[in-house]
């Protein structure tokens, strides 16, 4: 998704659901692939990738820069499974766009409204589903957010203390959420984050 | 304690004063039994125990298993010593009531209300010695949390974001708070934690 | 600076504008130096070193106790370039005033009360030049902190949960802040940490 100064909300998205283990690196693919076609419609200055590798571009991303960094040795092999698709699909965008692909991770802004925004999609997703199944999901949420209706749609606001104006917005075209109950408690096994309850009414 | 959800607060527990450095598992084997003895009384799915260790059951928990761990030396061998005794009363208590006992430690909700819990007894019973004795203590408190009196007891309410409405609580049957005053301010070689200073009026 | 209970700001300081890379361990001799002149004129119990080594007494902090400390070689290597020099200024501050340097780093409340009042203090430098260069200039700020104008000066105050009332506060004697907007947004690339953007009015 595309993010403008003063970095609070996505100006322009594109989502897919998709189910696999969030674990490893394996959608980074995936999400660099939507950030190419989303370039095509959006001009941008850089792309932040979910990978916490302290801002690298990942055309200079090479198997001995990798093996030299203070990762654990797992995250290195999920890296080193991807890096050739990944170098690829980022060198042909810096040629076509002139755009820079950094692996910045959990210190972007970009990233954490594109986790929440990911999030209020995933709301909507299993609220069209609670609707049309007559029964109850549990949905984890990423970490430090709260779910709400707003607007014509769902957000999750963030509840980190210094990110309290920024959020993740999913648009309810369908008026899906009109139908369903959302309720919200702490993961018991996971502190810091939060699970909602979608019930249909 | 026994906690339900959505994970607030304790719904029941059973405590015990215990004067002793906090920084070793010594007191990890204590805390399993006082579950058991609350366990005759309260059913429950599963025991938290207060140790970070990703979840595991502790009757899984083998020696090679805590080799493997990345967690400190130090810390692996405050876990040898005691590995036995907690296996034991693991066992007992799957053997005898048929639940599950899990090394989540700071991760788990239940952990994390149980910590708030004995903050405030401790409060309670400190209010009780500066009141007989006439004079001031000092008490720290769990990391990121303030005292406050509550309907007829103390208060420890979490200060995480995420846990606005999460508390501790020990009910003052004597009504010693009354005869004491609470102030409460950050410890200044510990930040994050508080500390507060109990008077007698 | 110093800071007395109940450790919300600074009561006395001295601060000088200094133009460095902030990630090194050069800067420590000299606010240490700045430390023994406030010194001269307020007394004090102890000093806290912005080193986050487990507070240490900087007299006790020998080559080999650094190099059994779990800390990054880098850091050791930093701190070793500047330890005599370290040592040297700490032993004559406590046979001159009989005050315990500590090397208490990120768990001191006076540390993180000096870190918000030198950036309250930046935050007047750099309006003192937009208001006389005419041109805007971008500032970041400490971690977790918001600017204000306040009484007649500039405060950071703290955005930790346990912080509330923590902040550090520059004294704007020439009103320079009457001549320039600030306004602050999250750093992209750095979650966390906000930027101050002063303007011209």
């Amino acid at each position: 998704m595309l993010v403008e100064a003063p970095y609070r909300l996505a100006s322009a998205s594109l989502s897919r659901p998709i189910f696999s283990p969030a674990n490893s690196q394996k959608l980074i693919p995936l999400e660099l692939r939507l950030c190419r076609d989303l370039l095509a419609e959006q001009s941008a200055t850089a792309i932040h990738v979910d990978m916490s590798l302290g801002g690298i571009r990942l055309t200079d991303l090479t198997l001995s820069e990798l093996q030299q960094m203070s990762i654990s040795s797992r995250a290195k092999e999920n890296i080193r499974n991807v890096l050739p698709e990944l170098r690829r699909i980022a060198s042909e965008i810096e040629r076509s766009f002139d755009v820079e692909v950094l692996a910045v991770g959990k210190d972007s802004m970009p990233v954490r409204i594109a986790e929440l925004t990911a999030g209020a999609n995933a709301v909507l997703y299993l609220a069209r589903k609670v609707s049309s199944e007559r029964k109850s999901y549990l949905l984890g949420l990423p970490s430090h957010c709260t779910v709400s209706r707003s607007g014509h749609g769902v957000s999750l606001r963030s509840l980190h203390v210094t990110e309290h104006d920024v959020f993740g917005y999913a648009r309810d075209e369908e008026s899906v959420t009109e139908s369903v109950l959302l309720s919200e408690f702490n993961n018991p096994l996971l502190r810091g984050f939060r699970v909602v309850r979608i019930t249909p009414k």
